[in-house]
């Protein structure tokens, strides 16, 4: 028994203990709570089974009296001197594996800046937000069999791209392959069939917080999306940060969305004493070099609002659902989410410090995505980070 | 020990045997093999704990040799006198649940006849079919945690709805409710991620075929589904089949697809003398009448081209898995699958035998999909059915 040692500034303090799953050389997995550099076994240190497995979702499915009370026994365990240290272990030491089971992974579009850059650069010439982008939050399904943790390589993907130009398509690895820098949340507490989850209901149901980087080839997506949206264009890979913020070290940076341009239906309608904008600063860097910082308290849909709309139809939500925000795009150049928009469809190559350029990812890239958020009395709450490096097609 | 009693013409004879999952009145749920009238409990005929559990993912995650064994056993055992009658229960009393654990569930849209009428009826005036669609076998994600098994009630989903006329989007219940008659494939063995499963690779992969009924709520769906697909217009329910009806069933099923317009590129190039197409003769009933005959021969695209297709990007399948094909519908128009095609867009209701009339399923409706296929020596493959009956609107 000890106390747990934490570096002074560090973003992974007492505020915020992010959940995860871990495998300590040559151990089983199973769930732990970042602390400083250390992750703590939390069936060992609680024990208590339900964190004794490889996935969170049975301490998700548990639901948010449980998520505060175990929050509030951690909180008391690592600010006293009864740590037990059989159950700490160097997080340098450790594999970091997915955090959850992920039943289905929906992916929205919330960024307006970046729907409009997309929209001026897949459609040229016709309004770049369709209509119904102001009136609702457009999502769809993607694969959650792909979902992959931080660190895990990425094949460069083949498949079918047509050039305006070309008469027919023609099949190879992407040429325009790209990042997106989203941030994901992860559902909790389940939902029945038809009973949709109401904007007041969020903190009941959505768990908490992590990096998404939704994997983009722009090229397969141009050719296929029409009519009935992404497939193999974004299909391949999906990484995420290992892990799982909780809401509840969120609170203080919990902001009010940019003011919306048109009256939302009531189930849209969030209440302005209760934000749910989330103040995240992003940083995206590519082979170590920053190159861009999106700021998410620029999005114009909430995580509440993007809930409330998946479930309006009465569709069920189950405890490891993942539902990212889109891509992250700020107002101005530097803040865009995405190689697409920092290049302006490939027109604009970035310079990188070692003199060479990008349009697109080139094998062997490596692009990693983090995040803090201010916590209590001037601490950061750390995201970690969510990185991915390309490997050669096949 | 006894024989089994096999109702002569029955279209689940031993040529048949199509697996699900079932509970006796008070027991628990478990496999089992649905022959005649009667299912047998895997777990107690064959001894073998793979069949014990309440999903058959653990049996298809065994692969095709394995499948093969135990049709083979099956067959030996249910043709000799030496049946357990102790494992036989009558199907009248239990229950059938959803038969496998779905992970990613993906929706194509494979008949040309139906992305034809849906071109012409969402998008007056501009050419039906995209230039895609002959390219590449059109599909996207769906809800895997909304599959519901035959016999659950749906509950008519509420949503954003906006006709052209409208000048802003109502909320609602949907008025354009709809049906989509399609055919589904059950993942049986999963694949590497990175690693593309082949033409030739299906039957390997895929254990087994099944009937979908792919809800869908038309207005919602019109209005949300640019530029990312249709979301909250399906997610609220897709029902399927209790039995899965194993491909080794549809050896005399196996027919040549229609002639193809354009040259497919080599990964979906298949082989005339390994043909996928698949002679399935579906019916819809409304409410007990005969509404649609779709056949699912005119197919353009293979269930083996749909695979091939969805992991050419290196995406990887998992065991339980589920493709379906998107709405069955022939050239002729008593063979449209859905009522949006039937009705041409509500313009031509259905006449009804009890003098009602139809353009879209109002509360209280119930449709059922029924097929079967060409078997050896004259027999009949049959799929059971999948049905379902509308509730209001919450």
């Amino acid at each position: 028994m000890g106390r747990v040692e934490i570096p002074a500034g560090s973003a992974f303090g007492l505020a915020n203990l992010p959940y995860g799953v871990f495998a300590p050389a040559g151990g089983p997995p199973r769930a732990g709570v970042r602390v400083g550099d250390q992750v703590l076994d939390l069936a060992a240190a609680l024990e208590d089974p339900v964190f004794a497995g490889p996935s969170l979702n049975p301490f998700l499915a548990q639901g948010p009296d449980r998520w505060r009370e175990v929050r509030q026994r951690l909180t008391e365990l690592l600010s006293g001197p009864d740590v037990p240290e059989r159950a700490l272990y160097p997080l340098a030491g450790v594999s970091l594996l997915l955090p959850v089971e992920i039943g289905d992974y929906v992916d929205f579009y919330a960024s307006e800046q970046h729907a409009s850059n997309i929209g001026q650069l897949f459609r040229p010439g016709a309004e770049p937000l369709m209509p119904n982008w102001k009136h609702l939050p457009v999502g769809y399904h993607g694969r959650s069999g792909t979902v992959v943790v931080s660190g895990t390589p990425v094949t460069r993907p083949q498949g079918q791209r047509k050039a305006p130009a070309d008469d027919v398509p023609s099949y190879g690895p992407s040429r325009r392959l790209d990042i997106e820098a989203e941030v994901g949340f992860v559902v909790g507490t389940g939902s029945a069939l038809g009973q949709p989850v109401g904007l007041g209901e969020f903190a009941g149901h959505v768990f908490g917080v992590c990096l998404v980087n939704d994997w983009s080839a722009r090229d397969l997506q141009a050719w296929e999306y029409v009519p009935l949206g992404p497939f193999l264009g974004k299909s391949f890979a999906t990484s995420v940060s290992p892990w799982i913020v909780p809401l509840a070290a969120l609170e203080y940076a919990r902001v009010a969305p940019p003011p919306r341009d048109k009256p939302l239906l009531p189930y849209l309608a969030d209440d302005p004493a209760q934000p749910w904008g989330l103040d995240l600063a992003l940083e995206v860097r590519l082979n170590g070099h920053l190159v861009a910082s999106p700021p998410y308290a620029t999005m114009y849909w909430t995580a509440a609002q993007m809930l409330a709309h998946m479930t309006v139809n009465g569709a069920s939500v189950r405890p490891g659902d993942l539902f990212a925000s889109g891509t992250v795009s700020g107002p101005r150049a530097e803040q865009r989410g995405s190689l697409i928009e920092l290049s302006w469809g490939g027109r604009d190559p970035l310079a990188l410090p070692d003199g060479s350029t990008r349009t697109f990812l080139e094998d062997g890239d490596e692009v990693t995505i983090t995040a803090t958020a201010p916590g209590p009395d001037g601490a950061r709450i750390g995201f970690g980070e969510v990185t991915g490096r390309i490997l050669p097609a096949r």
